[in-house]
């Protein structure tokens, strides 16, 4: 039982916070930091990488779509060609201060409307692999079971990490269920950290129609922004190191 | 004879473009690129590096104040600090696309109120060269002879590149004239080429007081967004290699 | 025959210029000023208005997307309150300059994406209609015939202008043919200038198909952006007048 | 004894919020909100006005420099038409939203390093002063007493509302203390409290250095964004009006 703990972090700007950085970095085992496009800055990225480093946490590149006041949700069309350069540009910008901290960019992880995109989208999913491999094709991608990003990672030969959103319903067909629907969003702690075990224990979920399907992830996804996160983060550490397991960063397993 | 000619290239920024940059890079052996900052997106960063590669000509980073409306020409007050972590994000996000390119960073040239900063201003000389060193000492310094980030460079054991502003006239201490100040700046074509074959023969340049100063330097700059810029660098290339001379890159020196 | 000649100026940006915006102010009747969005900044909208109010050119807000990098020629997904926040927001910067020069602002055109949608999607076309109508309920919307902003304006007791696009093919059902299509974009000037006397004296175009279909319209619009904008806005006006026509801008018809 | 409670609000963007804007605007009669350069956004622009519009609030415009990741505390250097322009856009844009939910701009308020520059030089506060006349003469400055910007709007014969900044220390010549100078923040509420009611009651402060010194102002300042600003808020509030003293908006005195 060895599992990821990880969230995005980075995503103040400027005078802006939005998550205690520094407390969930002691508790999670990998970080997901925004590069500048739909948050962070050179500052925040700076002080967040360093941190990493310190903590013994893995570096992903959260990267997005440039588009800072709709923080990333918004879908925005653009030629692929285009995009490949905005996950460069991304990319470099973080490395750099990775370079300097004496860490490195393990994983990468799209952000928001350019997630969505990259877990359903063949044609956005080969773009963010052939970029980030064209970048270090050693960048693990942090997916969805199933989506596209994924299998775009496979077929070039890439690594990938499968996340498990533990307060997300799921779908039989192992999406994830939309908001909307009942049962998307599970907002008791207690049922959150009973599904996290579930999957480590049984690799398996209980779908919001009541199925079971298989969930064999490698990381463990804690929405930063969202209230109680901290404490989630906490407690979900604290169970699986009690219950015999072991929480470490995704690059070693 | 032999000597670098450099111009500041990639300086368009979506829809808008201001030199013929394929053009000009025809005639160059050096491009200092714009990073998103002052000018430049990652689109023509790509197509800019892409082209450098092709061509032959070093790459330089043109690093600058985060003032695209300002086209960097505003001194910004920043912490220090600050001013590192900016210098780190366009250097690494210009590196994605010279890795990409099979390129590489050969130079960093600081842009305008930053330029102008860096020559005068110990502390901000020692940050830029601080920086750039961590991202990479290999990394040469294009600068004003007897500039500030000269000094802070060569203190750090790097490399630096001197740098002969071709159609701008010298005070006797070896500054660049104000440009208020008679002299200042020289429009007449065949008075900078002469100016460029006083400093390639004599290392020497006449000032706006009549005096001869020393000017020893291994590059000269096109300013590639005043009117008749490719004609100069076409005449110049030219003129240079019908005299016997040899245009190279500053690091194939 | 009286007709308005319309184009977009003020799509310039910090130090980059696109159209020779003082030249065409002297052709046309009426100008759509970019309000910081996709283009312009505050500076250029300032001295685009005073020269407007100058040459007694109708002021149009060219209200965009705030996307700058991509001109605004891209969808960006919103919430329709945003949206109208946008649009207020743009009105209102413009409004100054107009109310300091002396002027008003006459019309509303959007640009790019946003005005294509505006012609095809009845939620944003009402919500430019309702913004603008909240503003200031005597702005005219400058469409294209048989639009959703037309209809939208019209419902709402609005004024409309409708406009023709001379260098533009048109298809049967009054639509503007798609770019890839054959006939699609008119490069001939002659041909243009050909097409804008059709209109004028008939009221009819001869679409791709060579059918011919009502166009009745108050304003022909100059691609500012394009090569020999000014020529065929020169060429345009002189031929109107010496055909005993009258340019006049749309509020003074 | 009557006077105005003043806070700066409305300086969220997208994601990000700093102060807890509705509950505040509960306890104060003037806000200053931002208008999209350093702070806010059109969304948040329209909320703040509807809800100050509602609650009786009085309007500020709260221009700054256009420095989004500085939060308008960077001084920047720009030709004096370029400021105008810069506050004649941000006028303009609050105005529209003021317009639609039938409120007005009452005064205006420059921020962060603007604010400061507007208090110390001639030539910037005059600048001010003239954009904000051309746009509106009847908007009143609040400003320091004995600052540049008084000065200058007196001068144009505008209207001019003077503010205390209850937790800052004042030098004896009515300068506020430098804040690296002993005493220069006060962080104690009740100290705060007391210092509000000798100048209500005394039209008299005690300076840094014990000394006492004039202070007739109209209106408190709170500090939106320090941590405890809507208890004091709230607390001076309802001790101004248990001592039988009136807090009303400084635009109905």
């Amino acid at each position: 039982m060895k599992i990821d703990i990880n969230a995005d972090l980075g995503e103040g700007f400027g005078p802006y916070e939005i998550a205690d950085d520094a407390a969930l970095m002691d508790q999670i085992t990998s970080a997901n930091v925004a590069c500048g496009y739909h948050a962070g800055d050179p500052v925040i990225m700076d002080r967040t990488v360093r941190l990493a480093k310190e903590k013994g946490v893995d570096l992903g590149a959260h990267v997005a779509f440039p588009d800072r006041m709709g923080f990333g949700r918004r879908k925005m069309d653009m030629p692929l060609g285009e995009l490949r350069a905005h996950v460069l540009y991304q990319l470099g910008a973080l490395d750099a201060f990775a370079r300097r901290a004496g860490h490195r960019i393990t994983h990468l992880n799209p952000h928001g409307a350019l997630g969505n995109l990259a877990s359903a989208d063949t044609a956005i999913a080969e773009a963010l692999a052939d970029a980030t491999g064209d970048f270090d094709p050693e960048i693990a991608f942090l997916v969805l079971p199933g989506s596209a990003l994924e299998k775009a990672a496979l077929e070039r030969g890439r690594k990938v990490v499968r996340l498990f959103l533990a307060d997300r319903g799921y779908l039989p067909n192992g999406q994830l269920a939309p908001r909307n629907q009942k049962g998307a969003v599970i907002k008791d702690v207690d049922a959150v950290l009973a599904r996290v075990f579930q999957v480590l224990g049984e690799q398996k979920i209980t779908c919001v129609t009541g199925e079971e399907i298989d969930m064999q992830v490698q990381s463990i996804l804690i929405h930063s922004d969202t209230p109680g996160a901290l404490e989630l983060a906490t407690l979900l550490r604290a169970k699986i190191l009690s219950a015999g397991g072991v929480v470490a960063p995704m690059t070693r397993r």
